[in-house]
């Protein structure tokens, strides 16, 4: 066995961002991938009722199989799911659309187990802009109130797809660190998903975290290699520090067209007549969480340590979730997602 | 002071259900006479989203008055409560309708700090019959995986106005013993609502607890004295043990006219024309919670112990909460709701 394969035994490996058509076989994809946890989408459009029914659909998976799956809700159930030889389920929103108008719905969904939220989606929201939106007004009264109740129960806070000044007005509200949990460096693709080097300095600063996502349109198509995707997280270390790296593949196994229109258009506005989505093929180099030794193995071979490949790997990201999950407001929150 | 109420100020006081408007003065009713716990109506006909509105609303009101207030998930809650001098709000259902027709919201519901679930409200519904059904085919195959789902995660089946039959198979099926938080025997008042010889027998044999209620229809008119009532928790300790008997007023403070037609029509039928449905005025002995030392006064002067009183009062509720809301499949239960 290879020096990077042995080492990615070794690793608490976590994926910033998935969100698949979970199956068996994509479940087995994360275990054999060493994945020992992932955030996994609960949420784009949907609402209260509609993310409930897909957090119960976790909690089905959980008790079928009981034997590989648990939630986790902190930094300590994940420890304890590498220790378990457990895939780790971190309940996850893109939107913060599940929040509808209430603020009471914050807590509702912290007790449900949730622990990421992205305050916007696509579109403009309640909270604040997105990064498609040809104007950012910023993080809303609403907005601030959520960044406020997440801080309080111990929820992280997640711009992946929010727009720049939402974003830093977010970062500098937030009385915790926050994520971008997938994403890229602009300079490595500029596309209006990816981050400005003003918005990474200004995230690093306040100890944020960021994932770095293989999804082909965010590194420049899927010719690029796998050498080049670990090149930019090595200039990504360079720039905002190694402790602020880390990686959210924003993976799509086995979502289909449907999955895909959905994404796109929610129900607030029409697919174009006769628009077919289709999915962009994934890297050669990264075609599934199996995958995922690829990376470690091309970090290794462009020089990084075991520890800053450890901490690319997920030691950021579990230090990140050590300082936003603590949830002392709540008390028993570390046992409230351990069914 | 009497020695009645220097009893009371020791005793855990726990009402097994009430359905208030609840304000300041409501809730200060609860503290001047002394209650611990009480179950708190959080549905009738509401779905999953109106229920969770209405728990919403408990975390609202405990944010704002936590030095006197908190949410209880078992028995122990209930005995930090009595200690912190705090009023422990146990969140309920009188109906199962939050469930809708999806058995993975029980798990959903258990999260947010419910504990007990009536099966049915006034109507048929998808698990069983209610007690004003013209025919009881009993608990349904829906209503088994809910019952089996509660005695998993640690909820309290309570049948006050379920239909004879299911409340039989009910407590058949059941693990765990069960409840009916607000009934008086059919020999008190014969209405629907009140409970059989034969069912109440059936009840304590499997441990159950029933709430004796002061609600006007149920007790023969609310001409009947404290000593009436009191004579009636007498003879029905007599006929199924004293382990068997506690209270549960169903009171109604500061419930308006509407709130009565929600009750009686739901959505599954219309006001008649012209109808104006009046609250029943309550008992000059039980105007309010404030009143609540009353009954204590009055089972000592028909010569219930001191442990008999205790018992009655609260120690019953207490021992079966112990054993059905121990949510052993669900570590951390006991956290869950001490927000």
């Amino acid at each position: 066995m290879s020096e990077a394969s042995t080492l990615h035994q070794e690793l608490i490996v976590i994926d910033g961002q998935q969100i698949n058509r979970w199956d068996d076989e994509v479940i087995a994809e994360q275990r054999r991938g060493g994945v020992t946890c992932l955030n996994a989408t609960c949420s784009v459009w949907e609402d209260a009722r509609e993310a409930i029914a897909n957090i119960a659909a976790w909690y089905r998976r959980v008790r079928l199989n009981g034997q590989h799956l648990r939630i986790v809700a902190n930094a300590d159930d994940i420890r304890n799911a590498k220790q378990q030889g457990k895939l780790g389920v971190m309940l996850g929103f893109q939107n913060a659309s599940p929040f509808e108008d209430d603020l009471s719905l914050v807590e509702v969904f912290y007790r449900l187990g949730v622990r990421v939220v992205q305050l916007t989606y696509n579109i403009q929201n309640l909270l604040g802009s997105s990064c498609y939106d040809p104007v950012d007004n910023g993080l809303t009264r609403f907005g601030q109130g959520v960044v406020r109740e997440m801080n309080r129960l111990g929820m992280l806070v997640d711009l992946s797809h929010v727009g720049e000044r939402t974003s830093r007005d977010a970062i500098e509200f937030s009385d915790r660190p926050v994520a971008i949990t997938h994403a890229n460096p602009s300079w490595m693709c500029d596309v209006a998903r990816n981050k400005s080097d003003a918005l990474l300095q200004v995230l690093a600063e306040h100890g944020g975290v960021i994932g770095c996502t293989a999804y082909p349109p965010f590194i420049g198509g899927r010719e690029k290699t796998l050498d080049d995707f670990c090149a930019m997280v090595e200039r990504l270390v360079e720039q905002i520090g190694i402790e602020h790296v880390a990686i959210g593949t924003d993976l799509t196994r086995k979502c289909i067209s449907e999955d895909l229109s959905w994404l796109r258009n929610g129900r607030w506005r029409f697919p174009e007549p006769g628009q077919r989505l289709e999915w962009p093929e994934w890297p050669d180099w990264f075609r599934s969480a199996a995958d995922f030794p690829n990376i470690t193995e091309g970090l290794m071979r462009r020089g990084f340590s075991r520890d800053h490949v450890s901490a690319v790997m997920g030691g950021n990201w579990l230090r990140l979730f050590d300082e936003t999950l603590g949830a002392d407001a709540v008390s028993g929150a570390k046992a409230v997602a351990s069914v």
